[in-house]
């Protein structure tokens, strides 16, 4: 046994390094406490300590006193090719839903995760997609299509930025692999490791995972009922020149919140004044009963690039994305894609999405989601009521509830506990920048039809206060 | 007229700043000479002169004494929101090719591209394969599917490398978005800006477009018949340091050399000298008459990781890539695919693409489309040496000739000539980092059936040598 700790300590810092170069843990982010990083990891204690020792005598991470080991900025070092690997335990940070849930079984279920049922979605229409597809042109099954993307979608994607009050002309629209390639690729052109980007705080997970990637420091504005507090915004502008604000206006992720006019044209005005581009991920737009304030609508898409895709309202298997914004950032834009991609998104994707937007189908079946939607989130939210789950606004639409945990129970102990009971929850500190969110959860309640999840998540949060009260003693 | 002058010179410096922003024109690249970008824009010389001096007072770009202006290595700064934007015209560089190509109107020819023509591809079993999709789960049909991709599908790959040779387990594939995307995921693992990145020179133009969006050096190092120039690869590891080497082993593009066993050992045992890691990018591999040397088979995927695609072979609207790795990289590139793309490949396109390689067809397929290729090679390149064009080496496989242009020819203004006559080529500078091949020109011998191709080809030629001489006046 003793013979085989090096290579013990070996592992536990090829885990960590590994980590650090793909950016899953990323500067100032916190190392799992001696204690549960030795649990995951079924070594001692003493081997986590000389793990955490050796990487803190490379620069790699420090300890602070009392408060553990974070990662220093040294920035994230590439893997070495004489880093060998281990399979390595998660603990929850922004990409630990993303792979719950991705890569959950059938039989997980998962109020934590960020789309419809299979049987939510317009699976006749995209059947029939299919099936039309299979008698189109060969150049559309065969050819890698244009740098822009399919005519009909970019067509369809215009008239619906005129509904909305954005006049845009057709070389301002590209389509993309899907929305994350579009805030993707607008962060390799708009930013440089180092720049400072903002996002709400809380936000979408997966834009802290994303900008990770990209090098940068991520820094937060504290979200309110009516969009992000202007005040702070303000002030991170003055103080940490941003050159970038990432953020949903409408149905907010993970909060369900919507901006408000004032704060709006507020943020506008104080974005002009600072020269900050903004991203404007409308992904849930669809999902409001009507329209609420657009940047873009106001901006007139000048500093605002509006970005969506469909996977949350069509299909997220047949993946596209797009991006609306001034001629010369799209032009930018194409050249990226084309080298990172070779070219725009997949033919018979877009050709697919086209064919379900087209036929009369998709507003028939907006309107029934958006009545589903609307009472899932009052079943649901009555149900969470009664388990001591505060809410913290009333979502105008979209499927997350934001909710306040009982007493002091931490989400991401709940999250870990409920594990065990086949659940894939989202613990409110992977969306928030400051973990300043622990005492919140995200549930998604076209996931909870099954009345089990109640009764497993009340248990989770049992065993997780019993587990806080034990280590407190 | 000299009103407007002013703002005519600021198109010309946002045109400039825009294109490198997006590095489509990186460090140590020319610009068009001073009367060449008069004429594409439709300006006056002069005014061609003031924007470039603005430039050079900048920073951004530099006059070398006699020889023209170049981009500096300040870096790519980011699109500034204050930069307004103009269409632009595009010189001849590394995205010339694709944008050309994938732009293309449908009756434009282009022995430029390169992809095979869509009555070339397996339409039947596509066809087939969506009526099948129509058919499946619906899970298959909405959700985004698994981090790592189809299992049926790694499956299969797994098989197929063990067949080359190379043992891996499940855990070290994963599924990409495509195979550029495969490549630009590793860049984004193994690289940071400034780091050196080898290539062949020449190279398939895309990895320096790729690389560009990096933001590393590139240095290439002499393609030989039988791959790299082991000396000189020797040396510019020695000297430049590179991190990454990025190659094809069999039918190298653009060239259609393969590596011989005696290089393959070479470059490996060099490679394990610096540390070097090895991209090696076997999209033509099903185009072998049997297989050639891969550093995959000699190396066991220790510092190799190989890549590709189905897009030559099956579809490239059905977009999906691979990745065969270590372990340890594999989880990096896990982490790095979800944070910027959410989850792995179309679960719809990974299905297709199962489907049809799964399906008794794909053998035969591929057996037809030698038989077919073998055949143009012959044919086409035939026609090209009655045009002068000389043979620099006899491919096994696939449908590249790389050509020697009679004369003094630059292959860039035959490139231009061609455009004339409703043709894209791929001049040879665009696959070199060197800018030493532009006496080449690749072909695609799949795109050119159509008799008139070589008249025309003819007549750009000449074209191309009239102006020359009239320039040498």
């Amino acid at each position: 046994m003793a013979t085989r700790e090096p290579t013990r300590i070996e592992g536990l810092t090829r885990q960590v390094r590994a980590r650090i170069a793909s950016r899953a843990l990323g500067p100032g982010d916190r190392l799992p406490s001696v204690r549960r990083f030795a649990e995951l990891m079924g070594v001692s204690p003493s081997t986590v300590v000389e793990a955490y020792d050796r990487l803190a005598a490379e620069g790699l991470i420090r300890a602070r006193r009392g408060a553990g080991f974070y990662v220093t900025d040294v920035g994230a070092p590439p893997l070495s090719l004489s880093d060998a690997g281990a399979p390595r335990e998660r603990i929850v940070d922004p990409f630990w839903v993303s792979k719950q849930s991705l890569d959950a079984e059938a039989s997980v279920v998962k109020p934590g995760c960020g789309w419809l049922p299979a049987e939510w979605m317009p699976e006749a229409a995209l059947r029939r997609g299919l099936r039309n597809l299979a008698r189109a042109d060969a150049a559309a099954l065969t050819y890698y299509g244009g740098t822009r993307g399919s005519l009909a979608l970019r067509r369809h994607l215009l008239a619906r930025l005129a509904a909305e009050g954005v006049e845009a002309a057709l070389d301002q629209i590209i389509l993309t692999g899907s929305g994350t390639q579009a805030i993707d690729l607008i962060c390799r052109l708009l930013l440089r490791p180092g720049d400072a980007v903002l996002v709400d705080d809380p936000c979408y997970f997966n834009f802290q995972a994303l900008l990770r990637a990209h090098q940068v420091r991520i820094v937060g504005a504290p979200y309110t009922r009516t969009g992000p507090d202007v005040a702070a915004f303000e002030r991170v502008l003055a103080e940490e020149k941003p050159r970038l604000y990432v953020t949903n206006s409408a149905i907010h992720n993970p909060t369900g919140a919507s901006l408000s006019p004032q704060t709006a044209h507020r943020l506008l005005s104080a974005a002009a004044a600072h020269d900050l581009a903004i991203v404007e991920d409308d992904i849930f737009a669809d999902f409001e009963p009507s329209p609420s304030p657009r940047l873009a609508a106001l901006d007139g898409l000048d500093r605002v690039i509006r970005i969506g895709s469909f996977s949350k309202t069509i299909s997220a298997s047949v993946r596209c994305g797009h991006i609306a914004a001034r001629r010369d950032i799209i032009e930018g834009l194409i050249d990226l894609q084309v080298a990172t991609s070779f070219g725009g998104p997949s033919p018979v994707a877009t050709e697919l999405i086209a064919g379900v937007l087209s036929g009369g189908s998709y507003r028939k079946h907006m309107e029934e989601l958006r009545r589903r939607l609307t009472k899932a989130r009052r079943t649901v939210g009555e149900r969470l009521d009664r388990l001591g789950l505060e809410s913290w606004t009333e979502p105008r639409g979209g499927f997350y509830l934001w909710r306040r945990l009982p007493g002091a129970c931490d989400s991401a102990e709940v999250a870990k506990a409920a594990m065990a009971e086949n659940l894939v929850l989202a613990p409110g500190n992977v969306f928030s920048v400051s973990q300043t969110a622990s005492g919140f959860m995200r549930f998604n309640v076209a996931q909870m039809a099954d009345e089990g999840v109640f009764a497993a998540l009340e248990r989770a949060m049992e065993r997780a206060a019993l587990s806080a009260a034990a280590a407190g003693l």
